[in-house]
Protein backbone atom coordinates (compact mmCIF):
# COMPACT_ATOMS: atom_id res chain seq x y z
CA UNK A 1 0.00 0.00 0.00
CA UNK A 2 1.52 3.53 -0.74
CA UNK A 3 0.40 6.00 1.40
CA UNK A 4 1.29 9.76 0.10
CA UNK A 5 1.86 12.28 2.96
CA UNK A 6 3.08 15.69 3.25
CA UNK A 7 5.98 17.35 5.06
CA UNK A 8 6.44 15.56 8.31
CA UNK A 9 6.94 19.17 10.13
CA UNK A 10 3.62 20.66 8.71
CA UNK A 11 1.19 17.76 8.11
CA UNK A 12 -0.78 16.99 11.14
CA UNK A 13 -3.45 15.22 8.29
CA UNK A 14 -0.66 12.78 7.15
CA UNK A 15 1.10 12.08 10.45
CA UNK A 16 -2.67 10.18 11.55
CA UNK A 17 -2.71 7.41 9.30
CA UNK A 18 1.06 7.18 9.09
CA UNK A 19 0.99 6.52 12.89
CA UNK A 20 -1.58 4.02 12.69
CA UNK A 21 0.30 2.43 9.62
CA UNK A 22 3.76 2.34 11.42
CA UNK A 23 2.41 1.53 15.06
CA UNK A 24 0.59 -1.68 13.74
CA UNK A 25 3.09 -2.43 11.42
CA UNK A 26 0.73 -2.39 8.11
CA UNK A 27 2.42 -2.66 4.80
CA UNK A 28 2.93 0.74 3.79
CA UNK A 29 5.19 2.21 1.12
CA UNK A 30 5.03 6.39 1.87
CA UNK A 31 6.17 8.80 -0.42
CA UNK A 32 6.59 11.98 1.18
CA UNK A 33 5.61 15.02 -1.39
CA UNK A 34 7.11 18.12 0.27
CA UNK A 35 5.20 21.01 0.91
CA UNK A 36 5.33 24.52 -1.11
CA UNK A 37 3.11 27.33 -1.81
CA UNK A 38 0.18 25.17 -3.29
CA UNK A 39 0.32 26.57 -6.14
CA UNK A 40 -1.55 25.03 -8.95
CA UNK A 41 1.74 24.73 -11.02
CA UNK A 42 3.74 24.20 -8.02
CA UNK A 43 5.66 20.54 -7.71
CA UNK A 44 3.08 19.88 -5.17
CA UNK A 45 -0.07 20.11 -6.56
CA UNK A 46 0.97 19.18 -10.41
CA UNK A 47 1.92 15.73 -8.46
CA UNK A 48 -0.94 15.31 -5.90
CA UNK A 49 -3.44 16.24 -8.58
CA UNK A 50 -2.74 13.39 -10.48
CA UNK A 51 -2.57 10.94 -7.42
CA UNK A 52 -5.91 12.34 -5.59
CA UNK A 53 -8.98 13.38 -6.78
CA UNK A 54 -8.52 16.39 -3.78
CA UNK A 55 -5.40 17.11 -4.92
CA UNK A 56 -4.36 16.77 -1.39
CA UNK A 57 -2.55 14.90 1.20
CA UNK A 58 -2.51 12.09 2.79
CA UNK A 59 -3.85 9.68 0.00
CA UNK A 60 -4.06 6.06 0.41
CA UNK A 61 -3.62 3.84 -2.98
CA UNK A 62 -4.12 -0.06 -2.29
CA UNK A 63 -3.66 -1.58 -5.99
CA UNK A 64 -6.60 -0.15 -7.77
CA UNK A 65 -8.24 1.64 -4.71
CA UNK A 66 -8.03 5.55 -4.17
CA UNK A 67 -9.00 6.58 -0.15
CA UNK A 68 -8.19 10.35 0.48
CA UNK A 69 -8.25 11.54 4.19
CA UNK A 70 -7.25 10.78 7.08
CA UNK A 71 -10.14 9.71 8.86
CA UNK A 72 -11.45 8.06 5.70
CA UNK A 73 -7.79 6.09 5.11
CA UNK A 74 -7.97 4.83 9.00
CA UNK A 75 -11.47 3.65 8.49
CA UNK A 76 -10.61 1.61 5.16
CA UNK A 77 -7.39 -0.06 6.98
CA UNK A 78 -9.36 -1.04 10.19
CA UNK A 79 -11.76 -3.24 7.57
CA UNK A 80 -8.95 -4.33 5.60
CA UNK A 81 -6.73 -5.52 9.13
CA UNK A 82 -9.69 -6.61 11.03
CA UNK A 83 -7.47 -8.38 12.66
CA UNK A 84 -5.10 -5.52 14.10
CA UNK A 85 -8.40 -4.38 15.73
CA UNK A 86 -7.12 -0.39 14.56
CA UNK A 87 -10.17 0.81 16.27
CA UNK A 88 -10.67 -0.93 19.82
CA UNK A 89 -12.40 -4.28 20.57
CA UNK A 90 -14.73 -3.33 23.33
CA UNK A 91 -17.93 -1.92 21.68
CA UNK A 92 -18.28 1.04 23.99
CA UNK A 93 -14.57 1.96 23.84
CA UNK A 94 -15.16 1.49 19.61
CA UNK A 95 -17.91 4.13 20.01
CA UNK A 96 -16.30 6.56 21.76
CA UNK A 97 -13.06 6.46 19.53
CA UNK A 98 -15.23 7.25 16.51
CA UNK A 99 -16.57 9.84 18.10
CA UNK A 100 -14.15 11.64 19.54
CA UNK A 101 -11.87 10.96 15.99
CA UNK A 102 -15.11 12.10 14.02
CA UNK A 103 -15.35 15.47 16.27
CA UNK A 104 -11.43 15.94 15.64
CA UNK A 105 -11.66 16.05 12.33
CA UNK A 106 -14.72 18.33 12.11
CA UNK A 107 -14.07 20.55 14.88
CA UNK A 108 -11.45 22.84 17.28
CA UNK A 109 -10.74 25.32 14.07
CA UNK A 110 -9.57 28.24 16.69
CA UNK A 111 -6.58 25.66 17.49
CA UNK A 112 -5.98 24.67 13.89
CA UNK A 113 -6.53 28.28 12.80
CA UNK A 114 -4.00 29.64 15.21
CA UNK A 115 -1.92 26.53 16.25
CA UNK A 116 -1.03 24.95 13.15
CA UNK A 117 1.54 21.86 13.79
CA UNK A 118 5.09 22.77 13.70
CA UNK A 119 6.97 20.05 15.12
CA UNK A 120 10.54 21.71 14.77
CA UNK A 121 9.78 25.11 15.53
CA UNK A 122 9.52 27.00 19.78
CA UNK A 123 6.59 28.96 19.31
CA UNK A 124 6.13 29.37 22.84
CA UNK A 125 6.71 32.99 22.54
CA UNK A 126 3.22 33.51 20.46
CA UNK A 127 1.46 30.62 22.48
CA UNK A 128 1.41 32.43 25.47
CA UNK A 129 0.38 35.58 23.83
CA UNK A 130 -2.73 33.24 21.70
CA UNK A 131 -3.74 31.31 24.87
CA UNK A 132 -4.32 35.01 26.77
CA UNK A 133 -5.93 36.66 23.34
CA UNK A 134 -8.15 33.66 22.03
CA UNK A 135 -10.97 32.63 24.34
CA UNK A 136 -11.73 29.66 21.84
CA UNK A 137 -8.61 28.74 21.33
CA UNK A 138 -9.01 27.97 25.38
CA UNK A 139 -12.28 26.58 25.25
CA UNK A 140 -10.90 23.66 22.43
CA UNK A 141 -8.07 22.98 24.77
CA UNK A 142 -10.41 22.76 27.96
CA UNK A 143 -12.71 20.60 25.62
CA UNK A 144 -9.55 18.31 24.60
CA UNK A 145 -8.28 17.99 28.05
CA UNK A 146 -12.09 16.81 29.02
CA UNK A 147 -11.70 14.20 26.52
CA UNK A 148 -8.28 12.80 27.62
CA UNK A 149 -9.05 13.17 30.87
CA UNK A 150 -11.77 10.11 30.17
CA UNK A 151 -9.40 7.86 29.37
CA UNK A 152 -10.06 4.38 31.03
CA UNK A 153 -7.00 4.39 32.51
CA UNK A 154 -4.54 7.53 33.39
CA UNK A 155 -1.65 5.66 32.28
CA UNK A 156 -3.31 4.50 29.38
CA UNK A 157 -4.03 5.79 25.21
CA UNK A 158 -7.26 7.15 25.19
CA UNK A 159 -10.04 4.25 24.47
CA UNK A 160 -7.78 1.55 26.10
CA UNK A 161 -4.77 0.23 23.87
CA UNK A 162 -3.33 2.64 21.39
CA UNK A 163 -5.74 2.70 18.86
CA UNK A 164 -6.98 5.55 15.77
CA UNK A 165 -7.88 7.56 18.56
CA UNK A 166 -4.56 8.46 19.69
CA UNK A 167 -2.91 8.92 16.42
CA UNK A 168 -5.86 11.55 15.42
CA UNK A 169 -4.73 13.57 18.93
CA UNK A 170 -1.61 12.99 18.56
CA UNK A 171 -0.64 16.45 16.37
CA UNK A 172 -2.49 17.95 19.08
CA UNK A 173 0.49 16.74 21.40
CA UNK A 174 2.69 18.38 18.84
CA UNK A 175 0.97 21.33 19.14
CA UNK A 176 0.87 21.34 23.11
CA UNK A 177 4.57 21.45 22.91
CA UNK A 178 5.58 23.97 20.33
CA UNK A 179 3.28 26.88 21.60
CA UNK A 180 4.24 25.83 25.28
CA UNK A 181 -0.06 25.87 26.59
CA UNK A 182 -0.57 25.26 30.01
CA UNK A 183 -1.84 21.84 30.31
CA UNK A 184 -3.05 20.01 33.19
CA UNK A 185 -0.50 17.34 34.82
CA UNK A 186 -3.11 14.66 33.75
CA UNK A 187 -3.11 15.67 30.66
CA UNK A 188 0.58 15.96 30.04
CA UNK A 189 0.76 12.44 31.19
CA UNK A 190 -0.86 11.32 28.71
CA UNK A 191 0.96 13.74 26.06
CA UNK A 192 4.01 11.84 27.81
CA UNK A 193 2.01 8.38 26.95
CA UNK A 194 2.23 9.85 23.07
CA UNK A 195 5.75 11.08 23.02
CA UNK A 196 7.34 7.90 24.07
CA UNK A 197 5.25 5.71 21.44
CA UNK A 198 8.21 4.51 18.70
CA UNK A 199 6.04 5.11 16.07
CA UNK A 200 5.87 8.83 17.06
CA UNK A 201 9.21 9.43 17.98
CA UNK A 202 10.41 8.14 14.65
CA UNK A 203 7.97 10.85 13.25
CA UNK A 204 9.17 13.55 14.87
CA UNK A 205 13.02 12.13 14.49
CA UNK A 206 12.04 12.81 10.49
CA UNK A 207 10.37 16.12 10.98
CA UNK A 208 13.30 17.91 12.90
CA UNK A 209 15.52 16.68 10.43
CA UNK A 210 13.68 18.35 7.63
CA UNK A 211 14.61 21.41 7.76
CA UNK A 212 12.55 23.11 4.36
CA UNK A 213 10.70 25.72 5.54
CA UNK A 214 7.83 26.81 3.88
CA UNK A 215 6.42 30.78 4.21
CA UNK A 216 2.67 30.03 4.41
CA UNK A 217 3.53 27.61 7.09
CA UNK A 218 4.82 30.30 9.36
CA UNK A 219 2.94 33.03 10.13
CA UNK A 220 5.02 33.36 13.42
CA UNK A 221 8.63 32.51 12.61
CA UNK A 222 9.03 34.56 9.10
CA UNK A 223 9.03 37.86 11.50
CA UNK A 224 12.27 36.87 13.63
CA UNK A 225 14.09 35.00 10.80
CA UNK A 226 13.85 34.56 7.09
CA UNK A 227 12.90 31.09 6.67
CA UNK A 228 11.56 31.56 2.83
CA UNK A 229 11.57 28.77 0.66
CA UNK A 230 10.20 28.55 -3.43
CA UNK B 1 -32.18 3.53 19.48
CA UNK B 2 -32.67 7.16 20.43
CA UNK B 3 -31.61 9.93 18.16
CA UNK B 4 -31.23 13.57 19.16
CA UNK B 5 -30.91 16.30 16.90
CA UNK B 6 -31.46 19.95 16.74
CA UNK B 7 -33.83 22.33 14.45
CA UNK B 8 -35.03 20.50 11.34
CA UNK B 9 -34.67 23.62 9.76
CA UNK B 10 -31.11 24.47 10.41
CA UNK B 11 -29.25 21.64 11.83
CA UNK B 12 -27.11 20.18 8.74
CA UNK B 13 -25.21 17.59 11.21
CA UNK B 14 -29.05 16.08 12.70
CA UNK B 15 -30.22 15.73 9.20
CA UNK B 16 -27.41 13.40 8.27
CA UNK B 17 -27.95 10.09 10.38
CA UNK B 18 -31.74 10.81 11.00
CA UNK B 19 -31.81 10.29 6.52
CA UNK B 20 -29.71 7.17 7.14
CA UNK B 21 -32.06 6.02 10.03
CA UNK B 22 -35.18 7.00 8.36
CA UNK B 23 -34.09 5.63 4.38
CA UNK B 24 -33.12 2.44 6.00
CA UNK B 25 -36.03 1.61 8.44
CA UNK B 26 -33.79 1.61 11.70
CA UNK B 27 -35.38 1.85 14.98
CA UNK B 28 -35.42 5.10 15.80
CA UNK B 29 -36.84 7.28 18.50
CA UNK B 30 -36.58 10.79 17.53
CA UNK B 31 -35.94 13.78 20.26
CA UNK B 32 -36.29 17.26 18.63
CA UNK B 33 -34.11 19.59 20.88
CA UNK B 34 -34.77 22.94 19.74
CA UNK B 35 -32.41 24.97 18.45
CA UNK B 36 -31.97 28.92 21.12
CA UNK B 37 -29.27 30.88 21.73
CA UNK B 38 -26.72 27.67 23.27
CA UNK B 39 -26.04 29.67 25.77
CA UNK B 40 -24.96 28.24 29.15
CA UNK B 41 -28.03 28.00 30.72
CA UNK B 42 -30.34 27.20 27.54
CA UNK B 43 -32.50 24.86 27.61
CA UNK B 44 -30.47 23.73 24.52
CA UNK B 45 -27.10 23.13 26.19
CA UNK B 46 -29.03 22.25 29.55
CA UNK B 47 -30.19 19.37 28.53
CA UNK B 48 -27.73 18.16 25.67
CA UNK B 49 -24.93 18.21 28.53
CA UNK B 50 -26.49 15.46 30.41
CA UNK B 51 -26.99 13.39 27.23
CA UNK B 52 -23.69 14.05 24.95
CA UNK B 53 -20.14 14.55 26.10
CA UNK B 54 -19.71 17.45 23.57
CA UNK B 55 -23.11 19.11 24.21
CA UNK B 56 -24.59 19.01 20.96
CA UNK B 57 -26.62 17.21 18.07
CA UNK B 58 -26.49 15.02 16.85
CA UNK B 59 -25.95 12.51 19.79
CA UNK B 60 -27.30 8.74 19.59
CA UNK B 61 -28.22 6.30 22.39
CA UNK B 62 -28.05 2.68 22.23
CA UNK B 63 -28.24 1.29 25.40
CA UNK B 64 -25.44 2.16 27.39
CA UNK B 65 -23.47 3.73 24.40
CA UNK B 66 -23.47 7.30 23.62
CA UNK B 67 -22.11 8.71 20.22
CA UNK B 68 -22.00 11.82 19.24
CA UNK B 69 -21.36 13.69 15.49
CA UNK B 70 -22.95 12.69 12.66
CA UNK B 71 -20.04 10.47 11.01
CA UNK B 72 -19.05 8.32 13.58
CA UNK B 73 -22.87 7.89 14.47
CA UNK B 74 -23.22 6.61 11.07
CA UNK B 75 -20.18 4.31 11.22
CA UNK B 76 -21.73 2.91 14.05
CA UNK B 77 -24.69 1.99 12.59
CA UNK B 78 -23.34 0.91 9.32
CA UNK B 79 -21.56 -1.39 11.99
CA UNK B 80 -24.11 -2.70 13.97
CA UNK B 81 -26.83 -3.23 10.70
CA UNK B 82 -24.20 -4.76 8.34
CA UNK B 83 -27.03 -6.22 6.75
CA UNK B 84 -28.86 -2.96 5.97
CA UNK B 85 -25.22 -2.04 3.85
CA UNK B 86 -25.34 2.06 5.03
CA UNK B 87 -22.06 2.17 3.14
CA UNK B 88 -21.99 0.74 -0.92
CA UNK B 89 -21.04 -3.02 -0.82
CA UNK B 90 -18.72 -2.29 -3.82
CA UNK B 91 -15.18 -1.99 -2.07
CA UNK B 92 -14.24 0.39 -4.67
CA UNK B 93 -17.32 2.46 -4.34
CA UNK B 94 -17.17 2.12 -0.39
CA UNK B 95 -13.53 3.63 -0.04
CA UNK B 96 -15.05 6.95 -2.11
CA UNK B 97 -18.22 7.30 0.05
CA UNK B 98 -15.82 7.23 2.95
CA UNK B 99 -13.25 9.49 1.28
CA UNK B 100 -16.01 12.35 0.21
CA UNK B 101 -17.63 12.02 3.70
CA UNK B 102 -14.65 12.31 5.49
CA UNK B 103 -13.98 15.53 3.23
CA UNK B 104 -17.53 16.82 3.54
CA UNK B 105 -16.86 16.39 7.73
CA UNK B 106 -13.54 18.67 7.28
CA UNK B 107 -14.22 20.85 4.70
CA UNK B 108 -15.99 23.13 2.33
CA UNK B 109 -15.60 25.87 5.35
CA UNK B 110 -16.67 28.58 3.41
CA UNK B 111 -20.25 27.13 2.25
CA UNK B 112 -20.77 26.11 6.27
CA UNK B 113 -19.89 29.64 6.97
CA UNK B 114 -21.87 32.02 4.70
CA UNK B 115 -24.53 29.27 3.34
CA UNK B 116 -26.03 28.38 6.79
CA UNK B 117 -28.52 25.83 6.07
CA UNK B 118 -32.10 27.47 6.54
CA UNK B 119 -34.61 24.61 4.35
CA UNK B 120 -37.70 26.81 5.09
CA UNK B 121 -35.72 30.47 3.76
CA UNK B 122 -35.57 32.06 0.22
CA UNK B 123 -31.97 33.66 0.41
CA UNK B 124 -31.80 33.76 -3.33
CA UNK B 125 -30.97 37.42 -2.92
CA UNK B 126 -27.96 36.51 -0.95
CA UNK B 127 -26.88 33.71 -3.09
CA UNK B 128 -25.99 35.64 -5.76
CA UNK B 129 -23.89 38.49 -3.73
CA UNK B 130 -21.98 35.88 -2.11
CA UNK B 131 -21.76 34.03 -5.04
CA UNK B 132 -19.97 36.86 -6.53
CA UNK B 133 -18.01 38.26 -3.53
CA UNK B 134 -16.37 34.68 -2.19
CA UNK B 135 -13.79 33.06 -4.35
CA UNK B 136 -13.78 30.61 -1.42
CA UNK B 137 -17.24 29.87 -2.18
CA UNK B 138 -17.14 28.85 -5.72
CA UNK B 139 -14.20 26.99 -5.20
CA UNK B 140 -15.98 24.71 -2.54
CA UNK B 141 -19.21 24.25 -5.20
CA UNK B 142 -16.75 23.09 -7.56
CA UNK B 143 -15.20 20.55 -6.02
CA UNK B 144 -18.79 19.40 -4.53
CA UNK B 145 -19.81 19.78 -8.35
CA UNK B 146 -16.72 17.33 -9.13
CA UNK B 147 -17.83 15.41 -7.01
CA UNK B 148 -20.90 14.15 -7.88
CA UNK B 149 -20.26 14.29 -11.16
CA UNK B 150 -17.84 11.04 -10.78
CA UNK B 151 -21.25 9.04 -9.28
CA UNK B 152 -21.27 5.38 -11.24
CA UNK B 153 -24.55 6.18 -13.00
CA UNK B 154 -25.84 9.68 -14.00
CA UNK B 155 -29.87 8.67 -12.67
CA UNK B 156 -28.00 7.36 -9.83
CA UNK B 157 -26.68 8.45 -5.87
CA UNK B 158 -23.50 9.08 -5.32
CA UNK B 159 -21.56 5.64 -4.86
CA UNK B 160 -24.52 3.74 -6.60
CA UNK B 161 -27.65 3.15 -4.72
CA UNK B 162 -28.40 5.55 -1.66
CA UNK B 163 -25.97 5.47 1.06
CA UNK B 164 -24.16 7.24 3.90
CA UNK B 165 -22.78 9.53 1.64
CA UNK B 166 -26.14 11.20 -0.17
CA UNK B 167 -27.16 11.49 3.63
CA UNK B 168 -23.80 13.61 3.94
CA UNK B 169 -24.36 15.81 0.93
CA UNK B 170 -28.38 16.14 1.08
CA UNK B 171 -27.85 19.49 3.34
CA UNK B 172 -25.81 20.77 0.44
CA UNK B 173 -28.58 20.21 -1.91
CA UNK B 174 -31.22 21.93 0.56
CA UNK B 175 -28.27 25.23 0.76
CA UNK B 176 -27.80 24.99 -3.11
CA UNK B 177 -31.52 25.36 -2.93
CA UNK B 178 -32.36 27.97 -0.26
CA UNK B 179 -29.17 30.64 -1.65
CA UNK B 180 -30.15 29.72 -5.66
CA UNK B 181 -26.80 29.40 -6.50
CA UNK B 182 -25.78 28.38 -9.95
CA UNK B 183 -25.39 24.84 -10.69
CA UNK B 184 -24.81 22.91 -14.02
CA UNK B 185 -27.00 20.55 -15.04
CA UNK B 186 -25.97 17.49 -14.47
CA UNK B 187 -25.49 18.34 -10.81
CA UNK B 188 -29.50 19.23 -10.84
CA UNK B 189 -30.33 16.30 -11.86
CA UNK B 190 -28.36 14.84 -8.50
CA UNK B 191 -30.13 17.11 -6.90
CA UNK B 192 -33.55 15.77 -7.89
CA UNK B 193 -32.71 12.36 -6.86
CA UNK B 194 -32.26 13.82 -2.91
CA UNK B 195 -35.13 16.02 -3.25
CA UNK B 196 -37.89 13.54 -4.31
CA UNK B 197 -35.90 10.80 -1.91
CA UNK B 198 -39.09 9.85 0.58
CA UNK B 199 -36.88 10.54 3.93
CA UNK B 200 -35.73 14.07 2.37
CA UNK B 201 -39.28 14.74 1.69
CA UNK B 202 -40.56 13.92 5.41
CA UNK B 203 -37.24 16.03 7.01
CA UNK B 204 -38.57 18.54 4.47
CA UNK B 205 -41.78 19.11 5.43
CA UNK B 206 -41.17 19.02 8.78
CA UNK B 207 -38.27 21.71 9.03
CA UNK B 208 -41.09 24.32 6.82
CA UNK B 209 -43.44 23.40 9.26
CA UNK B 210 -41.19 24.15 12.28
CA UNK B 211 -41.66 28.17 12.10
CA UNK B 212 -39.09 28.63 15.19
CA UNK B 213 -36.47 31.42 14.09
CA UNK B 214 -33.33 31.25 16.18
CA UNK B 215 -31.40 34.76 15.54
CA UNK B 216 -27.87 33.51 15.31
CA UNK B 217 -29.26 30.95 12.69
CA UNK B 218 -30.54 34.08 10.71
CA UNK B 219 -27.71 36.38 9.81
CA UNK B 220 -29.67 37.90 6.08
CA UNK B 221 -33.17 37.63 7.46
CA UNK B 222 -32.74 39.79 10.46
CA UNK B 223 -32.61 42.51 8.51
CA UNK B 224 -35.24 42.48 6.59
CA UNK B 225 -37.82 40.82 9.09
CA UNK B 226 -37.88 40.57 12.87
CA UNK B 227 -37.76 36.79 13.47
CA UNK B 228 -36.29 36.97 16.97
CA UNK B 229 -37.54 34.05 19.23
CA UNK B 230 -35.88 34.21 23.02
N1 LIG C 1 -9.57 16.46 5.69
C1 LIG C 1 -8.37 16.13 4.95
C2 LIG C 1 -7.48 17.34 4.90
C3 LIG C 1 -6.28 17.18 4.01
C4 LIG C 1 -5.50 18.46 3.85
O1 LIG C 1 -6.05 19.56 3.98
N2 LIG C 1 -4.21 18.32 3.52
C5 LIG C 1 -3.34 19.46 3.29
C6 LIG C 1 -1.99 19.25 3.90
S1 LIG C 1 -1.99 18.88 5.63
C7 LIG C 1 -3.13 19.61 1.81
O2 LIG C 1 -2.86 18.65 1.10
N3 LIG C 1 -3.23 20.84 1.31
C8 LIG C 1 -3.02 21.15 -0.07
C9 LIG C 1 -4.03 22.12 -0.54
O3 LIG C 1 -4.81 22.63 0.28
O4 LIG C 1 -4.05 22.38 -1.73
C10 LIG C 1 -7.71 14.93 5.62
O5 LIG C 1 -8.04 14.61 6.77
O6 LIG C 1 -6.92 14.22 4.99
N1 LIG D 1 -19.18 17.54 14.02
C1 LIG D 1 -20.42 17.50 14.75
C2 LIG D 1 -21.02 18.87 14.82
C3 LIG D 1 -22.21 18.98 15.72
C4 LIG D 1 -22.67 20.41 15.87
O1 LIG D 1 -21.90 21.37 15.75
N2 LIG D 1 -23.97 20.56 16.19
C5 LIG D 1 -24.56 21.86 16.44
C6 LIG D 1 -25.93 21.99 15.84
S1 LIG D 1 -26.00 21.63 14.10
C7 LIG D 1 -24.74 22.06 17.93
O2 LIG D 1 -25.21 21.18 18.61
N3 LIG D 1 -24.37 23.24 18.43
C8 LIG D 1 -24.48 23.56 19.80
C9 LIG D 1 -23.28 24.29 20.28
O3 LIG D 1 -22.41 24.59 19.46
O4 LIG D 1 -23.21 24.52 21.47
C10 LIG D 1 -21.33 16.48 14.08
O5 LIG D 1 -21.08 16.10 12.94
O6 LIG D 1 -22.27 15.98 14.72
Amino acid sequence: MELYIGSKNYSSWSMRPWLVMKHFDLPMQEHLVAFDDFSADGQFKQLMSLISPSGKVPTLIDQDIVVWDSLAICEYLAERFPEKHLWPIDKTQRARARSICAEMHSGFSTLRQYCGMNIEADLRFIGSKLWNDLAGLRADIARIEHIWAERPEIHGFLCGDFSIADAFYAPVVMRFVSYGLPISEQSQQYMQNILTNPAVIQWITQAQAEKQFVQHQEPYRQHREQFLRS
